[in-house]
């Protein structure tokens, strides 16, 4: 016998409402969607679309600093690579993009923010299975500038665990496509916080590192730096790194990163839009080297926010007049 | 040098608008969203939402037929494992959850109702990268009742390819609990449809067929029914397959389905609430057995329906009186 709620003789029957107000507090910023600017806080998206869904979707997200944005380039690159990849569409040029993340930044004020352009899968009015039928739909927003470590950590560095959840595999979902699918990082991060680390990493196929919740991971022995090749987001970040260590003349490659690897280096740090280049001094609860945040992590770290200045690597942002 | 969108000077400030109106078109239905009842074209979630940002949420899908509720304590008792496993917690018990169920369906008038229950990581006021300071979300809804198979095909059997797309591996993501991570499976059907197919099954890790779109496959040889055991979803048509099996006297199994058992078979369906049992016709361009649906298929689809009156298995939803 199944479960009856109530019996329908004694049910009373609620309003249908008009407009359900969402009394949760959002941080600062702004918002486009549908096709105009708005406060991030009433930027919505209707349940039925497929990008929450499905997770049928990609995104990007760019970072401001100093009233400037990051390689900003690249993330666009990649973004409307990862539409080409999901066979999706926009009816916005690269350019047009590029102009409503602009707008979004210099509408909001914020000096430091986290930018984020989005394209879903979209619906149908049919509510219809077939994604070929959706009309996709993009949006953007910035908010303030978020770091995956705290002022604190970024002193002392990171501790990390590294969980066996496997990441989601290429075979699975194409990595270089920017992508949602995250319920892996999220249990590598309630694994972590179960060993009394901050942060996860988690693992390739293979059992090699792979990455952490929104971040590449680097170590650094005898001078030389490694990160893992396979099966990971090809960051932004990481990519900045790979050119820092031409400037500085350090030797990198990109290639599995075993265990061993990670608890015997001398340095390592994790890399993300959100934080840069980001130390990490503890691993599975034993110090990394002698504990302290390496020389060149720290080398490394200065070059980064130096470039953010750089006109190869960043441009004005324009803000109205106040 | 980094693109610069629009000059400072010449740049025009577009509003930030309080209220962004969307002009989609959406399917009839009812919602519950952040505590109370509406349209499904208002129900809408934050794009701050880590159920959109992450997809970290699950969720389910229970069926009305005939103005009956169909094995709705099945569906609740998978809600609520995959809420324990995420770690989320709602301020409703099952009842009330139940009764959320039926006051959509009621108050949406519809006799025939897909039913979908979700809980989300949810945000917090700081959009914290810590899924520990997330406010989960809980919402449902109720639209007409979808297929995977429309008539014409319920009728005559679906055309299906087989991709080599992986389904997202159980390492990674644990399938018991039900989720949006979806980009294997649309990936797969974008795939079955370059072939001419209608849908798309994918596979495990070891190659083996694993499952398609929101759907399990069966498949019948010799009078005995298989389905993969391995990295798919224990889905509830599947859990009536093996119970209708029962009844009626077939030998089934869940376990290993080469690609070849699906391709040497006699009858070949697949099951999902979104159209019950479904026979399948053609597997990648071939006739299953002599290409008609096939006897044993039949009689479990008619068994299916006859189900959907009984009170071990259906309960009747209350609606408004007109």
């Amino acid at each position: 016998m199944q479960h009856n709620a109530v019996a329908a003789g004694a049910r009373s029957w609620p309003r249908v409402e008009k407009v359900v107000p969402d009394t949760r507090t959002y941080p600062r910023g702004v918002a486009y969607v549908d096709g105009a600017f708005t406060t991030i806080s009433e930027a919505k998206i209707s349940v039925l679309d497929w990008g929450f869904l499905h997770s049928d979707a990609t995104y990007d997200t760019a970072h401001v600093w100093n009233g400037r944005f990051f390689r900003l380039d690249l993330h666009l690159d990649r973004f409307f690579g990862g539409l080409e990849k999901l066979r999706m569409s926009i009816p916005y040029s690269r350019e047009q993009v590029a102009e409503i993340m602009h707008t979004c930044v210099g509408l909001s004020g914020l000096r430091a923010a986290y930018v984020e352009v989005i394209c879903t899968r979209g619906s149908s009015p049919t509510f219809s299975r077939d994604p070929r039928q959706s009309v996709n739909r993009f949006m953007a927003f910035a908010v303030p500038f978020g770091s995956v470590a705290n002022q604190e950590q970024l002193r002392r560095g990171l501790h990390v665990a590294v969980s066996d959840i496997v990441r989601i595999p290429p075979k699975s979902v194409d990595p270089s496509i920017k992508n949602y699918h995250w319920l892996d990082l999220v249990r590598g991060l309630y694994d972590a916080y179960e060993q009394g680390a901050e942060t996860a990493l988690i693992r390739d196929t293979d059992g090699n590192i792979a990455e952490g919740p929104g971040f590449n991971v680097f170590v650094v022995k005898g001078g030389r730096l490694t990160t893992p090749a396979f099966g990971v987001l090809p960051g932004i970040t990481r990519q900045s790194v790979f050119e820092i260590c031409g400037l500085l003349g350090y030797e990198y490659a990109a290639e599995p990163v075993p265990l061993d690897n990670l608890l015997g280096a001398d340095e390592v740090f994790i890399t993300s839009t959100a934080g840069g280049v980001m130390p990490v001094t503890i691993v599975n609860g034993q110090p990394v080297g002698n504990g302290n945040v390496g020389v060149v992590t720290q080398e490394i770290m200065k070059v980064y926010w130096e470039r953010h200045e750089h006109p190869d690597w960043s441009v004005a942002v324009a803000y109205p007049e106040a």
